[in-house]
């Protein structure tokens, strides 16, 4: 493909001619701007907005990753930054993460690469320290994932609060052999507000604790993302000789592969197996086994995240963190 | 910020040194590539990759576009497109229109900025004539939505095939006043292949007229596309004097939200109203209704989609046009 010295060479002009007919400088004549025009149409050289970029002009388009766009707690977070993007006359291009640390690379060169003006991450792979190299080349937020002592603003949940009162709402329903589902592959303990799921079992841990109850090993289950994954825990819980009594499923993904597992098996929900899913996606309602589920305010954060990302582009401060309440949501199925 | 001028002047070298050292190119002394190097550390400035790759190098890098993500059908479209272009060691950025020429342009300009190699258009919202324009930049592939005598590879389902023979279902069902939704503003009669909105409606009449019925305009419902304006419309139908006896909902969202709302009013589907999805998500079968309804072949239409791009990639010759069926799925609701 052509490059900007064919186009000189062409032109019969130098490099910086090019270039300054390229980025609108004054100082060009006329005949000279019009042999560059013509010899890049000759030779089909496309300029680049990216080096256009360099002396400062936005690209006006942002990006945005998730780990899988299949959930629409994922989905519904981005189309709520989105639209509000959109409404500030920003571009969005998704990146679905997959759970990889190299797809979330892709989102963080397009900053790099002055493709994008910020990141939003609402998926979490890489290290801090990897990702905190790439914030010299533009904005970065973290949007519902979560660590301690980072110096980029935060919008997320209060996951501590949610998960430790809706376990207090499962004993006060007569519950009191809660079993536990997270997506992550493992279950770290960590100090308070260290991240995302630390929290969300530290809110389940102390309300156990609180009802004089320990940690039983048999009911947690971890890699849980899908309702197949939940059809397969709901085997596993049947599987068990000293089974529990209710699960907090992780999501409303998971919650309904359970309770659909459950109705084949004709095992009553909420009867002999209570189900409390995460997220409240907005068929959860609807279901056969309408689903008691903990809310996330997706909406509200995605708006917010949006805000903020403006906010920044801008050049206005904001808040380090902000953090919107979960809610739990009584129906059938707990 | 700075340009390559301004590291040639602090190198004391020429922009074409410069340019040769950020391409990796041979003959440039160890001396002034060490020159070069400490002047671009010093003015922070970024070697571009897109301008590499107007040396003919690749992105690795596709663009998706859908009309709105939070559709289950798209998110599924696209996750099937990315799983397989994942494999094959490409990024997916996914871009939504919002059903706006401007936002489809987005996507066609990173293919045009050569920030991807390739464009699955699974949406459509310019005409031809601005699209086709953008195919000497590189790859472009139309998914689902199509058009007659275009020349980029099609993948899509045969939606006059499953809308005759879905109607044809109803009739058979005991259904004969049907009524018909659309994600469209209006609708268009014409020729056969022209496009997918106008087979699928030419499905639908084809059963009519062969049941020697003609067209009710007060049955026909446009601009559909969630649980909303599903609810509107059924609110629509019970306000008409001669009512329909089933509807073709255009989409599972829209299906969801007309029996949601046969619900609340206390109207029994299929009994008072059938109500047929389009799609077959996930879920629709563990609805409190569980719907009736047209599968899209989703997978199979990704991966090709997918399969498709990768050969034209890497040169092979590709089918004009891949076609996958639709089926009916019997529930509950029709």
């Amino acid at each position: 493909m052509a490059t900007i010295s064919d186009v000189a060479k062409l032109a019969g002009l130098s490099v910086s001619t090019v270039s300054r007919v390229i980025n609108d400088s004054p100082h060009v004549s006329e005949k000279k701007r019009n042999s560059v025009k013509s010899a890049m149409e000759r030779l089909g050289y496309v300029p680049l907005p990216a080096a256009r970029q360099l002396r400062g002009s936005k690209t006006n388009t942002m990006a945005v990753t998730i780990p899988r766009i299949v959930n629409p707690f994922f989905s519904y977070l981005v189309d709520a930054i989105e639209q509000k993007l959109d409404e500030a006359g920003y571009s969005t291009l998704i990146v679905q993460t997959f759970s990889k640390a190299e797809e979330e690379l892709t989102a963080l060169n397009l900053l790099k690469n002055q493709q994008v003006d910020g990141v939003i991450l609402c998926s979490l792979e890489n290290t801090w320290s990897i990702i905190s190299d790439y914030c010299k080349y533009g904005k970065i937020i973290l949007v519902n994932e979560y660590l301690k002592d980072v110096h980029v603003p935060i919008v997320r949940a209060d996951q501590y609060d949610g998960f430790y009162k809706a376990t207090n709402f499962l004993f006060d329903e007569g519950y009191s052999k809660i079993a536990y589902a997270t997506g992550r592959k493992s279950i770290t303990i960590m100090e308070k507000e260290a991240n995302f799921d630390a929290d969300r079992f530290a809110g389940f841990q102390d309300s156990l604790s609180e009802h004089k109850l320990g940690l039983n090993h048999d009911w947690l289950f971890t890699n849980a993302h899908t309702a197949e994954d939940g059809k397969n825990i709901f085997k596993m819980i049947m599987a068990l000789d000293n089974k529990p009594d209710v699960i907090i499923a992780g999501s409303d993904e998971v919650a309904m592969g359970i309770t659909q597992e459950a109705e084949e098996q004709k095992v009553k929900v909420p009867k002999q197996l209570g189900v409390l899913g995460v997220d409240d996606q907005p068929v959860s309602a609807n279901l056969r086994i309408p689903l008691t589920t903990i809310r996330q305010p997706v909406n509200e954060m995605g708006q917010k995240a949006a805000e903020t990302m403006l906010h920044l582009m801008s050049g206005e401060s904001v808040p380090k963190v902000q953090i919107c309440k979960l809610k739990i949501i009584k129906r059938a199925s707990a």
